[in-house]
């Protein structure tokens, strides 16, 4: 064995993610030239994004707005169903025993989609803190959230998919006090593995927080055509 | 390409696999051989594993009984220290970016530890409902929790993982009523993937539910002893 091998497994592992990339990198060109805004979700099992995805799609889906989904799970079309009374166009992608989702999926759920009639598509990994991290889908924004029932520990314990990510939720706010939960320490967990990180509050339950999710998520997208339209 | 090949990641994934399945066994012996009744421990991040292993540890480490830990996280050695405050020997393991403990891991923490001068062993898995499913640990006994707050239909989301587990454990029963918990729900899905599998219901915080589960705990150690000797 030569001193410079590289072992077999981390091997095939770097081909995939090369190859994840590469169709990611091709799936932003593509959202970017059909003015679609792509949001992807990740956390832990049952920290509420099909329920705060639900709430989303619904305010958004008013006229104004023309938003989709794709939803990631091992198995059942559970969630593509709930997301669908939003009225919103979703689809469900199952992955059998994989704990993430790839760009390639994401390409191939889209395929018959007409991405210039959507303004906003909303991509809901598969629960899982950890396998999600390494995987570009080549969405414009990755949030990441965090349930007040899980513990304020968490982004201490799975550094890489918090660090990764681009603006933390805190969900379930509901239960903040039921919970004890301890915000503080949850923003100053979530500042130690990725400094600066906007946190937002949000309650699917109530709505409390909804609004300010809306308006920054709206912002973030008029910012991200201009930003695309004045390029040369 | 010949019609049956294997593809390399599929092949590499299957070699991991049958080296851990080897690990896995030659530790079962070990266990058995001196007397360790051994307990893994699955789970979704925040659904309570480590509160309610310190629970376990702190009724167990009594004096009667001598039980020891080993807690798998990708980074931070904060469970150990929750657990080690029970008393009982407690061990770290750290494994990065693995989404899963391999048996190899268990393997190296107990290393130099006396498994004779202990009557339980417990392994609290990376918090992760989809990794852990196909590495064998060398456990007599796989449990897999479900807090009430998750949703009660994570078993049909992730079936693998509810499929190979031994006891479903439902926890954080004190917050069933805040999130308006079904019970029945939770016990058809759970049944759905794994008939017939034994479910116990759990508050470590409250404690309802603790005797019960350590009850069934020493009646599984006396059955798995007595089974044991008895053997020729």
């Amino acid at each position: 064995m030569s001193p410079v091998s590289i072992p077999r497994i981390v091997q095939v592992r770097r081909n995939i993610l090369k190859r994840n990339d590469e169709v990611a990198r091709a799936l932003r060109l593509r959202f970017a030239e059909a003015g679609v805004f792509v949001v992807s979700l990740v956390s832990s099992p049952g920290s509420g994004k099909t329920a705060f995805l639900e709430k989303t799609l619904t305010l958004l889906n008013n006229g104004a707005h023309h938003p989709a989904a794709l939803v990631g799970d091992l198995a059942t079309g559970n969630d593509a169903a709930r997301l669908a009374r939003s009225g919103a166009p979703v689809r469900q992608i199952t992955t059998g025993t994989l704990c993430h989702l790839e760009a390639a999926m994401v390409e191939n759920a889209l395929a018959d989609w007409s991405l210039p009639d959507l303004d906003f598509l909303f991509i809901e990994n598969v629960g899982n803190l950890v396998c999600p991290s390494s995987f570009d889908l080549g969405e414009s924004l990755r949030i990441v959230l965090l349930s007040v029932t899980e513990g304020e520990d968490k982004p201490l314990k799975y550094p890489p998919i918090f660090h990764g990510a681009d603006l933390a939720l805190v969900t379930k706010l509901d239960l903040a006090d039921a919970v004890e939960f301890d915000g503080a320490a949850a923003a100053r967990n979530i500042h130690s593995v990725a400094p600066e990180m906007p946190i937002l509050y949000v309650s699917s339950k109530s709505g409390a927080g909804m609004n300010d999710w809306l308006d920054r998520l709206l912002a973030l997208r008029a910012r991200s055509t201009t930003s695309a339209t004045t390029e040369p």
